[in-house]
């Protein structure tokens, strides 16, 4: 599926760039800001091939996902003053994003025979540890794992895919209804301030 | 060995369960707490398995790791307040835990023709590689660099299981036999708070 | 070739010393010290191979890595007080070890019939990545981020190598070549502060 393609390729530039962001604000050179912007674009993907003995990996079967990052990190030198204007533009996608890497990560994971729950797991490690090995790399304590609700989002699209492919849906059709699913969440969520819920800290002490 | 197993999934449930409380403690969503959980009690195999090329990698192949962590999980967010009182329960399924992980590692080592020091190598990365992974996504440094003699009592128990394995001695009394010496240092090492020895800092600028 | 094969454990030698370091100084005890030096003298080509999928990874199909980082703690615990004296020397051992990294790491990628530019991704992270996990495993920014003009001085070297190697040249003859201008950026980089160039950060809020 062509368009597909394309929107992995415009998910991987959004990511790339956010990656770039957080490495110019860490006041790292050149070559540092290449790698972060590098492993925030395909370190998720990166991470669900090696363990599913997928090889080539992402990055090394396809040229096209260096050739996008070099283009995202050349565009963010100079354009980053005005990357702020462009925030909506570059929310839908980082949206876009996600969605298309969770489910591209699902469907290599169910066409490498894996149990649906696994390739669930893998759909998601696709979309979410990209910016989980970013904030490794710059030592902060990874987002994901204090207020985001992306990782459910894409949870949730994924177990969509999931129903409707057993259902026999036409794989376009269950394609477009579970991305919908992840955008949807996702903007809901941002809109709305929603996050999952934590366990209150007087629960340990007390009761 | 069906115990062996049992013992493995025990060790698994421990390892979930401490790894959930460090997560709590740090302020993790839902989300956040489940990963934590997941990469302490599966990460060292998943790890070893990566390294030596064993595929389907250990909670790809058998899906009971991941529903022994969930299983963890929600366990821990029922009982997170009497965990504490079963703080011994939970040193001994901790202690379990190190030495069959070990000692699986090591076999699994073996089972791939590797030469015994890598094997041995294997079996305590396997033991003590998810703790390692759990410091570093909670930006921490990791404790078994610090003071623990955790990893040496993986190693003592591993050496002693290589030299039995030398002298053809039984299968399940190697086993039997190297998973008391790695509980018993742990034991002992706890009771009278041992550590390995640390290179003074004076010697440095000194001397 | 048997000098590169001297050159290459000189330089895991010299990573494995560097990395001791670090870990003494963050006050690790001896298994610590031994992972730390393990993770930064194997970590870069470690990473490469399970990345390229070339199994045995590279110190498990090759127990002098192990003997040799083994080697270079023990003499790190001894002789730590006068290796200050000897900052020289490891520079150049140091040195000839990523220009040493970063070839056969390309090659290996060549060898492996990757594209020529994984193959100098292949190179840069066998030399590199080694100092990035140990920065990780130590919760530091990874210091080749920040200022470090080793990276470019790597890209540089092999860039060389792929130039000659279109044009033919004897192999022996490349690797010198190529070796030499790694070495030379590095020494002239360090002699002269150079950096390579930071992105300002007021370029963000202004401009």
């Amino acid at each position: 599926m062509e368009l597909i393609y394309v929107l992995d390729i415009l998910g991987t530039f959004a990511f790339a760039i956010s990656g770039a962001l957080v490495a110019f604000d860490k006041k790292f050179d050149l070559f540092g800001v290449l790698i972060i912007a590098f492993v925030t674009a395909v370190g998720g993907g990166m991470l669900r091939d090696v363990l599913i003995d997928a090889h080539p990996i992402n990055w090394i079967g396809d040229l096209n996902y260096l050739y996008t990052i070099f283009a995202a990190v050349i565009f963010t030198i100079l354009f980053k003053s005005k990357i702020f204007y462009l925030s909506k533009t570059m929310f839908l996608f980082d949206t876009i994003g996600i969605s298309v890497f969770t489910l591209l990560g699902l469907e290599k994971g169910l066409s490498f025979n894996l149990h649906p729950i696994i390739a669930l797991i893998m759909g998601m490690v696709s979309a979410v540890f990209g910016g989980v090995l970013r904030d490794v790399l710059t030592n902060k304590i990874p987002l994901i794992f204090e207020k985001e609700i992306y990782a459910s989002a894409c949870l949730a699209g994924g177990i969509v895919y999931l129903i409707l492919n057993e259902c026999n849906v036409a794989d376009n059709i269950i394609f477009v209804i579970s991305a919908v699913v992840v955008i949807a969440i996702r903007v809901i969520a941002v809109k709305f301030h929603l996050q999952l819920p934590k366990i209150k800290d007087d629960l340990f002490t007390k009761n």
